[in-house]
């Protein structure tokens, strides 16, 4: 891996005769460990030096660094995934950083040379990247992606489906009787886009509903505003959607701003399925149908497969994570509303 | 300052006969700088071999480090902070990361020794710090305070007036006609809180208005559901308010999601003015009528203020940036509305 060949958790949990998560709970809980083998991986720990090569820029009484990265700061989906990310460094007796923005940019080597610099043990990657820019920073510190994750990687990751949640997102609105179908995304480079796109699609397309092109938006970040601007003039036109499959709760909350402006009723004259089940999704009046994600649990679980990977596992296995559909004000039964 | 006494570029500067911000161009941008200057100065960063003692941990290829504390990654107010202290740090040559919570949590020697092993030169603090731990931390690198600060401290800061800018909002509820007015803080740690209410209070006070304390609500953090119990709490009385100045425009949507839950009309029955101009205060319906804080200013301003500190300027003096009113629905002249 580039790495050098320098003693893991996993030698020392080899010559110990224990597993990698025992040397961690050593190194990190020691008060959980009973003597006989707080003793026996001590010793491994000593005769292979380990603490000193494995943990490179970290002094003996400093405290273990991982960065998360994230590619906006301001999408409030983010918070929640940093928090649970948070208390696993925590368990682990970790502090962890925020790096905001994507890696490649301006320079995917200073971004490296960073980590490095900044003692960084292994980092958590919520954005899209490329092969090649993955292969770069899995050489420099282990990694884990969050959310987004290029599947042609072997680089572990903790997502959900999304192909499956826009399924069902796109599935309700047309058990409320919506026939006229609109979508709107973010950046096509975001697996989340792509992925819902495509299940919304198909959702449709099973039920022979054409969708017309420009009622398939794509936005260029999570902004409220462009995605306010955007749906409003797809509102203008005569033929309307009576349907919206939002990739996002601030684009759902867009979309009903901008049915305000245009004089229509959510969900008399429009609905709306967010996703994220982000505090947005209750602010707006109508509240809005979302989908929910863990996004809590999947920042401590990638945070936790991160450590697995830090001491050496190398069993650490991607995980797809359940969504679930949350019915709030933003979609009715038409027959409920006539 | 506890840094020892190492070479600071306001050292090249006298050596080099200089500015220091001449110092840091040259560092930074040399192609800004003319070539005899720039001969000089190079010689005197060589003479005094500045560039290996200050930027300790960090290599001749490396980018030098900045941090920024947040107390809360959720509240969509730091991101404009956080993206405007990013483009200085950009413009100084340096990355920035993102640290989440309170350095004193769980302990504030564990902050600074992560400080100092990740080699960061300076660190930008948005939360509240007491004078202790403000001291501890500039013992360890530069700081430079934003938004909450310290006034005890003589570590400066950039901020706004809470005082007059909550005066202005109050007056404005006032100049509609409201005269039952009530108050939605954060908790008391923060200064924004403390000098909000104060403002708040002097203003009703002058119009010999009382405020039951029961109208005075104080929510342990930027919360929209424990805003959004309170208020409901608030508005289950016979005696309510008709008027609302709420510290934050997520505490401000709480209130009209309160109000429509109590089925009072916003701003019929009941005017709100919310803080920070988010893209919250355009989500809701209504929209918030606010105050607009120069957030991206801010943190572009306390990043560059940092690095006069970093570069060895002793002029670096905190700054007072300007607020302004935005009225949006949830505030309308009471003739208007009958």
């Amino acid at each position: 891996m580039g790495r050098g060949d320098k003693a893991t958790v996993a030698d020392v949990a080899r010559a110990a005769g224990v597993s990698p998560a025992t040397v961690s709970r050593v190194l990190h809980h020691p008060e959980l460990v009973n003597g006989e083998t707080l003793e026996r991986v001590r010793r491994s720990i000593s005769d292979l030096d380990y603490s000193s090569v494995s943990f490179d820029g970290i002094g003996a009484s400093g405290t273990p660094l991982v960065v998360i990265s994230i590619p906006w700061l301001d999408n409030p989906f983010y918070g929640e995934i940093v928090r649970g990310a948070r208390v696993a460094a925590q368990i682990h007796g970790a502090q962890i950083l925020i790096s905001w923005g994507n890696p490649e940019d301006p320079s995917l080597d200073d971004f490296c040379q960073m980590l490095r610099s900044c003692g960084a043990q292994g980092i958590i990657t919520c954005g899209p990247l490329s092969l090649e820019a993955l292969g770069q920073i899995d050489d420099t510190v282990p990694v884990v992606q969050c959310c987004e994750f290029n599947d042609r990687s072997s680089v572990p990751y903790v997502s959900i489906d999304d192909f499956s949640a826009a399924r069902t997102a796109t599935e309700h609105l047309l058990s409320c009787g919506c026939r006229r179908l609109a979508f709107v995304g973010g950046p096509d480079v975001y697996k989340y886009t792509r992925e819902r796109r495509r299940g919304f699609l198909s959702m449709v397309g099973e039920q022979m509903i054409e969708v017309p092109d420009r009622w398939v938006l794509q936005i260029p970040n999570n902004s409220f505003g462009l995605a306010y601007s955007a749906v409003c003039h797809m509102l203008e036109s005569e033929e309307r959607p009576d349907g919206v499959f939002a990739c996002s709760d601030t684009f759902a909350s867009a979309v009903i701003r901008s049915a305000r402006k245009s004089s229509l009723e959510v969900p008399g004259d429009l609905m709306v399925v967010g996703f994220d089940n982000t505090d947005t999704a209750v602010m707006t009046t109508p509240t809005i149908t979302t989908i929910n994600q863990p996004r809590y649990n999947m920042g401590f679980s990638a945070c936790n497969l991160l450590f697995e990977r830090i001491e050496g596992s190398s069993e650490a296995t991607s995980m797809t994570l359940e969504t679930e559909l949350i019915v709030r004000e933003s979609t009715t039964s038409k027959k409920e509303l006539s």
